[in-house]
């Protein structure tokens, strides 16, 4: 971002009978791509059913003369919405219909226009609330018998970024356990029981880690000569870490410059690869 | 779901210069509207940024009949897939452009065409990472201190959720402590010591609470006659959450019947109305 000056935008209401993060999302995502523009407000009105509800929301629309973006099911709602915006003159953009009627056309089938239909609290969500939980209770190693009971075991040296990772996964539904691999710490025994498969071992470049260690110790107000975050000494974990991966027969992935989400996607993919999965613990 | 027969219908091939993690849940969300399609192949490929690897997807494609969904900001590749996806009779719905040439046409802005901008390994990220790390060491009361350095602190008796909603916030980006409360444990003095508009009570119906109780102490093996599932106890308890919310003055929320997601609009909507924040934690 620079210093030049943006141009104002209208606010963007984002419509949704569910919780209104998909929509938020691709607004987000689009509207980085336009760094000359002024971030505008987003208001998001989650769990719209009723066409009074839509209405309010318009007719404040009308005034902001805001651009609305709609993620909803319900088709005499999105007419409603399409009828409204075109006789006041503002833009609507709708997220589903265009893939909806997409599988209508090819399959022959009408779509339920049922909202929310994904968040139900339904069995899968139960286990993405156990999942969590799952995640808090053995991270950082805290109890190795987390490891036979684990989705995926997530390995590697302080600050690879085993923690956000397991959270990020259990998220989504994996039941992930981690373990700091410290060479004078010896490797709990349970993590040679189970299947290699499910193992998953990070590892970086060791410049960067010295670096991100170095922040951590000034962020907690200690001196940055510490062993922690020696070179030689980075480098010897690191090594260690890479012996002890290959011992195991497992997959290390190098987190140099990768964000969690696509450090994710690459242990969802190999983790579905080998336990044949679908997607649907991503719900 | 039913047993009746179930149409088979061909995969759906998700195209993302990112994670697809937003073109995942848009599918998902409008594959949920139609029970009566036997649910799809999903194939997702990231971190697409070239024609070549557009052409190898689409070769698949191809054989398989696919229909394909894209989130992709690159005009030229965009334009490929259309044009590809046309001459081989597929079809093709591309989620992005719509809002993106509608923010074009109104303000007169080309966009950057720039992949993944959302996911840079910038400050918001690294926060992000933190709070994730946060959550989990001020997870359950462990540490009072955690209270007035999070942005959000929840309260509730056990099994109200906290844990989960705090990691799902964290993922967000807000750090959020969490403190169990039980009716013979003093609650710590930190809490009286910041806003109470950072701070949530969660609060749930007494038989809805007993249910979940039973089930867990079942799951831990355990007799279901426990003080710890007792109707008449967990009304006291309760009672004593709602008494203490209310001498804190903060807003109770009832998670009964509300999935995690609809939980955090409610926490961050208020949040965001007490800070006069924008969306920018959500990335």
């Amino acid at each position: 971002m620079n210093n030049k000056a943006k141009k104002p935008i209208k606010p963007i209401y984002i419509i949704s009978d569910s919780v209104g993060g998909t929509g938020l999302k691709i607004t987000s995502a689009v509207l980085a791509q336009f760094p000359n523009l002024q971030s505008s407000e987003i208001k998001r009105f989650p769990f719209v059913t009723e066409s009074g509800q839509i209405e309010d929301i318009l007719a404040d629309a009308k005034v902001e003369q805001a651009l609305i973006v709609s993620t909803l099911v319900n088709k005499e709602l999105i007419a409603f919405i399409n009828n409204f915006t075109k006789k006041i003159g503002l833009r609507h953009v709708d997220l589903m219909t265009p893939l909806t009627s997409c599988i209508e056309e090819q399959y022959q089938e009408k779509s339920l226009q049922e909202p929310g239909a994904l968040h139900k609290l339904d069995s899968s969500y139960f286990n993405r609330v156990s999942a969590m939980e799952f995640a808090v209770r053995y991270d950082d190693g805290k109890d190795p018998k987390g490891f036979q009971k684990a989705d995926i075991v997530i390995l590697g040296v302080s600050r690879t970024s085993k923690t956000p990772l397991s959270m990020y996964l259990a998220n989504l539904g994996y039941k992930v356990a981690n373990l700091p691999i410290i060479p004078e710490a010896r490797v709990p025994e349970e993590l040679f029981k189970i299947s290699p498969k499910r193992i998953i071992g990070l590892t970086t470049e060791a410049s960067t880690l010295a670096n991100i260690r170095q922040s951590r110790l000034a962020s907690l107000g200690l001196k940055s000569s510490s062993l922690y975050s020696d070179r030689q000494r980075i480098q010897e974990e690191l090594a260690y870490a890479s012996d002890l991966f290959e011992q195991l027969g497992v997959l290390t992935i190098n987190v140099e410059n990768r964000s969690i989400e696509e450090t994710a996607v690459l242990v969802e993919e190999y983790y579905r690869e080998n336990f044949q999965l679908a997607f649907n613990h991503l719900i």
